[in-house]
């Protein structure tokens, strides 16, 4: 049996190189907001890169207009070839379908990494197939999706992408006993967090750290604010103090009671907020790790012993070892002092024998 | 000013590399037992390398006896110089103090690279000088003192070097709320435990570990027991059963209270334990902690979450976080799926701005 599928056969080392490509493109987009980061490269029939194009955030052009634009002529669009990281999208958004700009322009062939889950702006490969293009999906596409996983996840879900992150000693405590945690980790382990809080679309804490430290839950640098600011959400009944510092925040402060994890993510989602940094305490965190709603763990770990009551996790209903919640870790690093572990939780792997 | 110490001025390139050299030589021998590891070069006048050696263990030929020993004629040790990576000994124990051997043997010039803190075994720097030898000091005492740290450690502070070893999920729990916990690292973390018992002389456990788990003790490789086995110590008031599985170990049971730690390393101290491996629980690991007993930390963190009360590590009478323990990490690597980090007592600083 000799008979591999058309698809495979297709694929040249142009357009699989034009994928890679693709994807460097796609990350020069923000990661945080309502799209995800695309990239687009066209080639000509005999494999030569004509155009490139990446989305730069929302109301600006997708990654496949962007590339149609930077042709030199918009005649060599004719015959050419559409290599995009993900399926160009089928709906009228801020810009008009992607799939019907491909086709317009006369490109005839699209190759795309992996499918668009959005219930609206899914269908872009179905509708150039129906309209006599070869579309085809599928290259490089695990990837593709590791690049944006949030959006996906997001789409799949109909939620924000969920990152727990903690900072604790390595015996796994957050605070000392009287709830003091200024600082745990050093300078690089959080000016980490605030690089990773300009790629959030929103910043969550609970009341009670609101109320202990009083923080202003913006993303800053060096030289002050970062260019994007994650919008602040505090989750508890408790009232936020007139004086609290994140009304100073540049975007509006966002309160939820906390009772309905679900109902305020699927809320925060209808208000295009596509990925959330729980950024604590103890208790919010642990109720988003019980609740199954975490898709990405942050833990940096400080070289210090604290023991005592102020664990960074808290109960999780796991009463034997067989009940425990297995992650993968995906990366590993140091930050200055400090260690930071990323995890995300195991699909595969219940428990270990 | 350029007049450097006339020491500085004689190490020559090939006695530099002699002592690397020694260095790795120390490394042949076993990290277990009452002796160090210790590597001796001799070198012709010339430079040229005349012999190697190596302490074995207990009972066999110190590092520059061996060498000696391995000269092709005796009389080449005359006007030699030894390179030896430790202080040459100074008393009678097993076999004769090398300073003597040293002296005898005719060598004329001696440079180790850290003094021997022992009581009865230091001074044979100062017994060669006042025979009239060539004696310098300090030639990569860094590197040689950092592989024998857990020696010095014990010979420095009259007790064994104290290794505190625990695995836990992310979250710093070390077993599920009913006390089951096997297992939470996976087969090559438990391998990596099992070399380091080996390395070790005695293998502590609290009597409430052994009585959950009923451990063997032992270390275990894929063909069995390891050739070196730690001496099994259980700690607590608490009775061992008499159908214990320790009970089954090579070496004999040894017992203590526990009520006074600082007793029981003095006392096994006595009985030639330089290093000990305190394997838990959680209630035995933290008393070790609280009373500033470890000298290094061996934690393996697995990708799992587990919550709830049983913390790897309890109470450490830390109230604020000005008074947190802080640590540095020395190493951190993947072992399978988990993480192992090595950490020790950061003496410099106290508390992080
Ligand atoms: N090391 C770190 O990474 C880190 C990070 C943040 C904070 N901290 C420390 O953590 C301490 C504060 O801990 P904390 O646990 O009180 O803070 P928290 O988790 O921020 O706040 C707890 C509060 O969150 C509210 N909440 C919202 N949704 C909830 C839900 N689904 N389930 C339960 N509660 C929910 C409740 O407030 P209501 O009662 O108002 O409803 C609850 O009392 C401070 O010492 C702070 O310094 C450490
Ligand atoms: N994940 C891991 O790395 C790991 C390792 C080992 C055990 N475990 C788990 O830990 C659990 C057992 O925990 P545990 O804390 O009861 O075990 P433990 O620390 O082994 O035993 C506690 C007992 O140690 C004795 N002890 C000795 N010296 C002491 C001192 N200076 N201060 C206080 N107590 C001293 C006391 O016994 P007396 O009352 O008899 O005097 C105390 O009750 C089991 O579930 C086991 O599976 C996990």
């Amino acid at each position: 049996m000799t008979t591999a599928p058309r698809e495979a056969d297709a694929i040249t080392a142009p357009v699989r190189d034009a994928m890679i490509r693709a994807l460097e493109l796609a990350r020069r987009g923000p990661r945080h907001g309502v799209n995800p980061q695309v990239g687009c490269v066209l080639l000509s029939p005999e494999g030569d890169v004509l155009a490139e194009g990446w989305h730069e955030g929302a109301g600006t052009p997708h990654a496949e207009v962007a590339a149609l634009r930077a042709l030199v002529r918009p005649e060599l669009a004719r015959g050419a070839t559409a290599v995009v990281s993900l399926e160009p999208c089928n709906h009228h958004g801020r810009t008009g379908p992607c799939s019907v700009a491909l086709i317009e322009a006369g490109v005839s062939r699209v190759v795309y990494a992996v499918p668009d889950p959005g219930v609206r702006s899914g269908g872009g490969g179905e509708r150039m197939r129906e309209a006599g293009l070869d579309v085809q999906q599928g290259l490089l596409a695990h990837e593709a999706a590791e690049t944006i996983r949030p959006w996906l996840t997001a789409m799949r879900l109909g939620r924000p992408f969920v990152t727990v992150k903690w900072a604790s000693s390595l015996d796994g405590r957050a605070a000392a006993a009287d709830g003091s945690s200024r600082w745990i980790t050093g300078a690089q382990a959080r000016a980490d967090v605030h690089r990773r809080r300009a790629d959030a679309d929103a910043i969550l804490v609970g009341t009670g750290t609101l109320l202990a430290d009083d923080p202003e839950l913006t993303a800053r640098g060096d030289d002050g604010l970062l260019p994007h600011q994650p919008a602040p959400v505090v989750v508890g009944r408790r009232a936020v103090p007139a004086t609290a510092r994140v009304h100073a925040h540049p975007l509006p402060l966002r309160t939820f009671d906390g009772l309905d994890l679900h109902a305020m993510l699927r809320e925060l989602f209808d208000e295009e907020v596509r990925s959330v940094l729980v950024e604590g305490g103890p208790t919010l965190a642990s109720a988003f790790l019980a609740a199954g709603l975490a898709d990405e763990l942050l833990v940096y770990l400080a070289p210090t012993l604290i023991g005592g009551p102020m664990t960074a996790v808290g109960d999780l209903g796991v009463e034997s070892i067989g009940e425990q919640r297995r992650l993968v870790f995906t990366d590993l690093r140091r930050l200055g002092d400090d260690v930071l572990l990323v995890a995300r939780p195991d699909a595969s792997a219940p428990t270990k024998e």
